[in-house]
Parts: C-alpha cells; sequence; structure tokens
C-alpha cells in the first residue's frame, strides 16, 4: 500500500556544495531519491553555482530538460547535433525558463556577482547525466590516447594532460 | 532555423495575481507559450498562494506533477482511484518535493501565516488542467441537474446552488 | 506457458444490478479480470443502466474510452479541459458510438424507459477510474471541508452535507 | 472548434451483409469513420456471421484486439509466432470475451445454428487488417507462382489454383 | 554490473546453411541472443539465400524492418494491408536498402545465380517472426480444414495436401 | 499512393572516401535519405574505417545502435552515464555484433592492418550523431574558452589550441 512518504523528498531548499572545480553542485530527485516517480516520467534536480560558477558542458540520454532560474544571472546554451553544430545561448535572470532538447550537449555558466540558483525538470524519471569531460578524459580505465588525440586532432601529450586531471 | 528565443520564456519570477475566489494564481509555461517544447514531453508552472489560498481539487489529463515548494508551507493531496478513493496527505515546506500520479484528482492548501510559492513541473509539454468544480458545476452550458443530483446524491437545488457560483 | 483461458473472460452477457444510488453498473474486463492483456494496452467494459439510472461524472486517468450502446437510448457527455469548460452532449441510441478523449471528465444517463447496456473498451489494460463524487466528497480520509467549500465556493455546511452522502 | 458530431458514429446495430465467400462481414469504425479518434489509440468494429460463417485467418498489423460475443457462439483461436506456431482456441458463447495479442493470426469461426454477432476494440485508430489469403494468394499484381510454390511446397498448379480464386 | 559481454555476439559472418526447403536461412540476434538489447528497441539477422532460395512471406507482429543486401541480387515485396492488398516490389542489388513497415506481409527471393546474404535491423529487441506458410498450415495443433477451405476458397483436399507439407 | 522507390535506397556497397582527419566516413540512411521511413523508427549506416581510422567520441540523441563488423577489427566502446563513467570495451572481428545503448558517448577504431567495414542500425528514423569533440570545441560560434577551461580543468590557450582545430 502506498504511503505519502513514497512521494515525498525534503532539502531542495538546501544550497548545494559547490567548493569543487567547476564551482556548482547538482542536487538531484530521481527515481532514486524518490521511489513513487516510478514508470511516471519526470524528475527535477536543484543546481548551485557559485559566482564564475560552471555546469559543465554534458547530456542526459533519456530527457529533455526545462530550467528555470530563481537566482542570479545564467548563461546558459547548448549545441545543434551534427553537421550544424550550432551553438544557442541565451543569458537568462531570474524568471527565465530555458529548454534543451533531449541528448544535446548543454552548459549554464553563473555570469552574476552572487551565487545563482536554478531548478530543472527532467523528462524522465531516470534520466542520467553524461559529463563530457569525464567521461571523454577521466572514464575508468581511460580511452586510448591514441584514440583522444585523433578525435581532438591533438597531440597524444595534450590528450594525457586533459586525462591527468580527472 | 531554430532561433533561441524558441526555447525562452521570461516572467516566472513575477508573483502571480491571487486576488480571486480560491486565493491562488497558476502560471503556466506550456507549448502555447513556449514553441520550443514542442514534442518534447515537459512543461513547468509556477503557482502563488495567498494565505489561505487553495490550488482547487483538479487533475491533469496527460501528465504527471512534481511539485517544489519555494516559499511558504503547503497542505498537499491527491486521492487514489477507485474502489479505494484513499488520500494521500502531507504537509509541505520551503524545499519539499510531492509527486501527483497522471490523471489523479490533487490539490493544495497554503498553511502559512504568509504568500506561498511553489514550481511545478510536468511530463506533458501541453498536460492540460481540468478543475474539478469548474467542470462539474460550471461547464457551459451547465449539466443537467438531474444528473448532478443524482451524482452527489442532494437535492437539484442544491446542485443549483452550486451551479450559481460559476 | 500460455493457455486459451489466460486469454478468456467469461459473464458479460450478465446484466450487472443497478439497485444502486446511481442506478448504474460497470462491470469491468481489464487486467486484473484477464491476465493475457498484460501490457497489450487494452480492456472493456459493460455498464447497465437503469431507467432514469446515470453512469456519473468520472475520469479515466490512463485511457481513452469509446462506448457503444446495445440497448436502449443514452444521453453522453464530456466537458473540455480548461478554461473552455465546454460541455459536449448526444443523444446516442442503439448501435451508436461515442469517444470520451483520455482524462477528459465524462457521464451517460438512461433517457430511455427501459434498461440501457453499452460496452466501452478503452486504450490501457489497466485504466483506473475516477468517480468525481466519491473522489471529492467521499475519500478516505475526508478532504478538510476548508478547502472544498473554498473549491465550491459554498458553505462549509453545504460541503459536510455532500459530504454526509458517501 | 470540435464539436459532438466529430466523437459520434451511428449504424453499428444494423447487420452486416454476410452473403459472401467467407459468410462474415465486418463493420469498422476507426479513424476514417469517426475522426475523433485521431491520436487517442483505440477503434471498434462489429462483426456478423452468417450459421458457419467465418472471419478468415487474418492480423492486425498495429494492434491488440479484444472481442465480446454479443450473439451466438464462436470458434476463436490465434497462432503463436516462430518456432513455437502453436495453435490457441477457444469456444466462445454470448458474453464471452477473447484477446487476440498484436500482429499474431487469428480468425473467428460461428459454430452456432444461427447469426452471431460480436463487438471488437482495437488498440489503434488506425489498426489494418491483413486478410492472409487475399494478402498472399490475391495482391494486386499477384505474387510469383515461383515463390509461393516454394513457401506453400506445392506445384506451381496448386498456386495458381488458389490464385485464380481472388 | 554489466559486463562487455553483455553487449557481444559473435558468428554473423558464417553463412547459414541453406539445405531445407526454402533455401534461405535467418540467424537472428535479438534479446534471446544478446541480452544487452533488454528494453533498448533493436535487433539484427543475417540472411542467407542459396541460388533460387526464398525467405518466404512472413510477418514480425512487433517491428520494422531495414534490410541491406550485402552479397547478390534479390527480389523483395510486401503487400499493403486491406482493401489494395497491393504488392510492392523491387530488385535489389548489392548495396541496396529496402523497408518493410511494422505487421506487413513480406518476402525476398534470390534472383542471382550465386549465393546472396543480407543483414536486416528490426526495430524491437524481440520482433517476432510469423512465417505465414507455417501458422497457417502448419500450427500446432492445425487449423480446422474446413475454415481454411473457405479462407482460401478451394476444396477441403486441397487444404489438407498443402497441411500435410509442414 | 505509395511507390517502391519510397522504400529503397541505392550505393551502400560503394566505400566510403576515409581520406579525412579521423581516418572514418560515415554514410547514413536514415529519412532524409529514404523518405519511407518516416515514423518507423529505424535507420540504418555503413562505416568505413582506414586502417588505424577511427570513428571518434559521439552519441546519438534519440536512438541506441547495433554494430556488426563485416570486414576487418575494430576495438569499439562505450562510457556508462555518471557517476562511474566506467569504459566497456570490446575487439570486433568480422561479423561480431555490438551493442551502443541509447545516448552514451561511444567510438570505434579500426585494430587492423586493412580497411575494415561496419553496418550499424539505430532506433530512430531520425537518430542525430554529436561528435563530441566538434561539438564541444568546434561549434559555430564557438563555446567560451573560459567555460571549455573550467570544464576540461586546462588552462584557456590549451582550449584555443583545441578550437582551433575544428
Amino acid at each position: 500500500m502506498v504511503l505519502a512518504d513514497d512521494f515525498h523528498f525534503s532539502g531542495l531548499h538546501i544550497a548545494g556544495n559547490t567548493s569543487n572545480a567547476v564551482g556548482s553542485r547538482v542536487t538531484p530527485v530521481t527515481v532514486a531519491q524518490l521511489p513513487g516517480l516510478n514508470t511516471l516520467g519526470i524528475s527535477i534536480v536543484r543546481v548551485d553555482y557559485a559566482p564564475w560558477g560552471i555546469n559543465p558542458p554534458h547530456t542526459h540520454p533519456r530527457a529533455t530538460e526545462i530550467l528555470t532560474v530563481l537566482e542570479g544571472s545564467l548563461l546558459v546554451g547548448f549545441v545543434t547535433s551534427n553537421p550544424e553544430n550550432r551553438l544557442i545561448t541565451k543569458v537568462l535572470h531570474k524568471g527565465d525558463v530555458f529548454v534543451f532538447p533531449v541528448g544535446l550537449v548543454h552548459f549554464q555558466r553563473n555570469v552574476g556577482k552572487w551565487n545563482a540558483i536554478a531548478i530543472a525538470a527532467l523528462s524522465s524519471q531516470n534520466p542520467g547525466v553524461i559529463t563530457i569531460a569525464n567521461t571523454v578524459f577521466g572514464s575508468n580505465p581511460v580511452i586510448d590516447s591514441d584514440i583522444l588525440a585523433k578525435a581532438f586532432q591533438v597531440e597524444k601529450s595534450t590528450v594525457e594532460q586533459l586525462q591527468s586531471k580527472f
């Protein structure tokens, strides 16, 4: 028998800790945190940004995202697929809403002087997150540097420098 | 060619006017307000509540809803389908999240002393809203009072009194 | 190994007992009664109506309904979603077919002198039924009468009178 | 603006003319006959059977079917897919319900002494019908008899005899 | 924890044994052979054809097929649904691609002098195969010859001759 | 009226030109090249690899991929989503099949001495391709190097060096 607690999550008012390399923190509320979402096709996250913090380029393999700025100003962007690879950007302020279509690479950057906060909803109870830098240069085990050198058209040493960060 | 503005909506920081009979206001951001949502299966709304305001019992015929309290305290509830018709309720505070499964009757009530604010995401770009009272007693034209008298097991005069409010 | 009985249900020729407050009875054949329907996205019900009986306003949270009149005459109707709340009605006779789109509030009323019978198919093996009156005024526990008084814009005493019927 | 007539079809009480080679007639109510079904994922048909009439082996490429016997007695069956090709059959009487899963070959035969009638619902507004005999031996133009002779492991003359019937 | 082997299948370079009545062989790679396909909505098969071999008329109840000729020349065709039953055919050569829409009856025939090979992808991890001849004349148990005689408009003896082959 | 040519594409036997920076070439057969695929949820591509050529890390925002090696030997891999970012790899030989789940970053590399060829099917008629390097470092206009420097935790000069290649 379902209970109210199956449909409830607490704590999204708490600022995430942005003391990290990218200056942002995502607090997820997906089916892993809120079991009542199972089969219902939606979830939500809070994102905190330190001044100049970024939410680095990433994709959600199974969801579209709709983001609302609660506090601060964000530069947001996504890149269309091949062959255009067109960058679509917008500076958002408090109360602005922006859509990142399913599977496309997107990012946000705090362009204000203070902390910024956003709420983003995703069209899956289990959207998944693929942070491009971690996936490509920080996988476990690492992708062979020969492959990445050719993909990014740089020296292997540059790839290995990038890999050493993750 | 798509433009950034196709994916952008502005104004969700503005409090909705709650000077009405129920003391609440929904500001929607669906495909009607944000064309870039087309086919993407998600949308978002802001809800403002005056002290003691309610978002009256309603359903979304095509979407599950996940609601986050931004300010204040809300009593929220939904009723399960036949034959149980069990009422599931929870008092939510700032930062609490709650799920209303697709098609079920649900409501919110401000139980704090001040205005309350929520953001709710819906799993459709065109979720629809059916406010029970307006649909049942305020349709155009009205549903025959004989039918409603039998459905609600009251006198026709009681039904007509209810209908006169809408 | 599947057997013929997994795909078979018997008894839809038996008239439902309409000796109840609304003068109608629904006999369902969903995945609960017919396990072979699992994952197949369809189900069926028989509805019996006493003279002047009604199938009171209700919704199916997960299905569209297509109804066929086998015997008698029915007034049928559904109400469109906000903001129109337009009532669409039709008097149906034997052999008439009518569609109730997913999630919308709809009803039927026997407008003939004799019993009426309908067969209705639903686009889910588990469509769910939400009878508006029972859900709103007869949930367990009840919805606070303050909330319903505000939603229906009547005195609390009127709400309590309505609640006392369920 | 939608009208009641967009959701209405009339005439399913009229017996189909079964004076044909197979002794049955299907009267469809799909999106072609009832435009309001568009996108709603359901449709309905009436089937009439002369005594000893059959609804010959066929498939619906885009729908599961749930059939209810209104009058008479039917032998119904479907065949599971490769490699079992198991025939699942049942004799149905008035009020019996049977399911034919999406895409499987199925048939009905009147095994009573009088006319039989069934109502069948399908899980698509445009289910399609592929009558095996007509498709395989009566296509326009015909499938090369060499191909069919090999498929059915008979002489070309037998195939040509079969083709001559359609 | 998923392993590489969950996503891997080996052996599609091996020619299937076409020493059978129809002179063709299908080697499937569906979820039954490759568990990692589960829920992912795709599968693949290799088809080998002896000279003059055929892949006899069949349907996939849950998938569209896209076929690519790797070696040889094939006559391919499908038949549209009722009432047209139109045969659409094409002679394909190495490197040609052809689509068979979901649920429609289709076939291939080697029209070259040598063995032919095709790779076909299907839009389900569990597409199913219904070989018309085996299903209709070779089910277990058999469909009553009276039914098939009427469906194919031939003598029962012709039906029984057809059934004796399977 | 549909014609055979609507369902037909020619030319997949022709080797793609791999004289480019990555030593590979994808020849797509999606709805853009083959209109008959519309709404059918599948497509196919040929991939050619020069010796040591790679198909660089990329995702398909709307499709799972199933790849079959026709000639040569390929190292293939994909990376799971956050937080594991686990690299799953396999060396494939002629006749081997491998699955890349929807939206995950994946790649192939020719590890043989000669040209390699693969056929890959995708679970959408319009799967989309996002080549990570081009999207992140070669979009038009470019993503601000400050953002990428922080995302990849390198100097802006390293980012600008990477961007200068595209």
